[in-house]
């Protein structure tokens, strides 16, 4: 198979269930973190190495190393694996997606703006979610009649901090979440519970349902609710690994152990929360976002650039959703037709945004 | 359809589902509230009646009155009905489950002491248990590799009472049941657990497993937690009402909205507790239970002899897990070969117990 984004914390989990389940790498790309993708290929053997930026290739210890977006996509092209792992970071995630497909190989997608961007240009076919909480929706389901959805949010790193405060938290307090070890990007989405109205747009295309919401679950032991037309609801409970979704979405079924189980006693209790937009302001857009999918790649683009500056340390915390917020805002009225709409419409709000 | 015990709170809900799907009701049998009889009679006019005490048969407006078991036994064998509702408490709705299944009657169970008193003796091809936690169990399992089943408890009246006054509790106090409204009999049960360990026995029969424990919940919302392979555990949650059981015992599925359902943001938290056989001493017999399932109708028995000593001010309150576990230590060997065997280790257990 392909792993794109092997050094980050989804390819990380990825080798992991190759190594325990013996599966095959053709093709490793990473971004920067060169010390780790070479012992990477030592494991693994890869045929082919892509990695972010031309500057690194001579530091990579491989005979086949290739850089930039070109040469993932001619990687996907000429591999022979069936299966591409897209666990790359942000918009530029999506191209691969779209190669993938037309390659006709199965993907497993960490990469969620692929879907939050556009979605309407996605075939599903042949596609499995990496993702806690869509993972939970899958595995929920069954022949029986859904009345709704709904999926939870750890609150990230500002869940439980002074409301007044928001505007100066450090990069550094913005990084540190609660509960899940993961990257820079979804770290800060997940403070500004972005990244919930991101899941919400994913469950939207992959469940064909808006009737789908979330809720803070404080220790992120249940990813996702399914509520049923007889008044029941069912739940997916697990400890906060992305193993599981990511060996499902590999393997399509699994019935070894990957995780240690929850011990609820152990737990003790859980604790549920509302959404609130005085501490999450992106989240007012949630009811228009889910309308109106095509909002998707708007919010995706603004955010990028906004998230960016932030760490960067040009912008304040709450700068972020002010930026998304204007220019869902300036760009409401638009929708793609074609998949190049897209790449347009992607370039013209980070150019409103300033880069 | 035919149901077994139509005025305690199972036979209420039964009625309840049977009005909102327009089913025919063609017997009710009743124990000694005439006067709800009556008003059932009125709205559903079954073509017999049957009650358990000679002397109320006047008292029944209704032109076929019987009463006892043999008219119960005769009115399973007579009737046209496919569907028994046995909503029967305690041992005595033994006879009437096996009835059921001799004329090929689908039955919906909520006579929990026939599968654990003979649970080895009963054919389970046209039985659907109702009670909420088998329910869950059923609801969540899909083609799944399964590693093992919990069912929660509330913990029952006396959850937080303090420990050192628990032999002189008032029936009154006992009989205030935190979370379910429910017939005397099974409310005593699980103010002493015994009642989860008779659905752990249950749960042995139903998915023919002995991995399957209990843990309490006490807001009694998670009715059922089932535990796979890879570490992941799916849970069923509801409100507390036995319609939703009820209505899929009886119809075999159900896509309209029988429940509210829950809003987890309303219930705040859910909180989990061990079963301490401190508070709960009838707990420290669980593995040997679960290993030898014969015990079941020896706990069964002298269970009932001692609820009802309690209830009439005999005993204290920890006198009946006493009595219980003298019975099992006193009758462990014994093996029923026949149904007819069951009958007589009952016998011999209530003599031992003293009725």
């Amino acid at each position: 198979m392909i792993v794109l984004g092997s050094t980050g914390s989804i390819g990380v989990n990825t080798l992991n269930i190759a190594r325990k389940f013996n599966l095959n790498i053709e093709v490793l790309v990473a971004g920067n973190n060169i010390e780790l993708l070479n012992k990477q290929i030592e494991e693994f053997k890869p045929k082919r190495v892509v990695v972010a930026n031309k500057e690194n290739v001579h530091k990579v210890n491989h005979f086949n190393v290739g850089f930039a977006e070109s040469d993932i996509l001619k990687a996907i092209e000429e591999s022979e694996s069936k299966t591409v792992v897209n666990a790359l970071v942000g918009f530029l995630g999506l191209r691969p997606t779209l190669k993938a497909i037309e390659c006709g190989k199965k993907i497993a997608l960490a990469n969620k703006e692929s879907l939050v961007a556009a979605g309407k240009f996605i075939d599903q076919s042949q596609l499995s979610p990496i993702d806690s909480e869509h993972f939970g929706l899958w595995y929920l389901r069954q022949e029986k009649k859904i009345s709704s959805m709904t999926i939870t949010a750890s609150g990230g790193s500002f869940r439980d901090y002074p409301l007044e405060k928001l505007a100066n938290v450090s990069i550094k307090e913005a990084l540190n979440h609660p509960n899940w070890s993961m990257g820079n990007k979804i770290t800060i989405d997940s403070a500004t519970m972005t990244n919930k109205l991101f899941e919400l747009v994913e469950a939207a295309w992959l469940f064909d349902t808006r009737k789908v919401d979330a809720i803070i679950e404080t220790k992120s032991l249940i990813h996702a609710l399914i509520n049923f037309e007889d008044g029941s609801t069912t739940a997916h409970i697990a400890n906060a690994s992305m193993q599981l979704p990511i060996a499902y979405a590999i393997l399509g079924k699994c019935d070894e152990k990957i995780l240690k189980p929850i011990d609820l006693l152990e737990v003790g209790s859980l604790e549920f929360r509302k959404i609130d937009s005085k501490r999450y302001p992106i989240w007012q857009i949630k009811e228009e976002l889910l309308k109106n999918l095509d909002l998707g790649v708007i919010l995706n683009a603004a955010n990028e650039v906004a998230v960016n500056k932030f760490l960067n340390g040009k912008i304040g915390f709450l700068d972020i959703p002010k930026i998304s917020l204007e220019a869902i805002e300036k760009f409401s009225s638009l929708k793609a037709k074609t998949i190049e709409d897209i790449f347009e419409i992607d370039k013209e709000v980070r150019a409103f945004c300033g880069y």
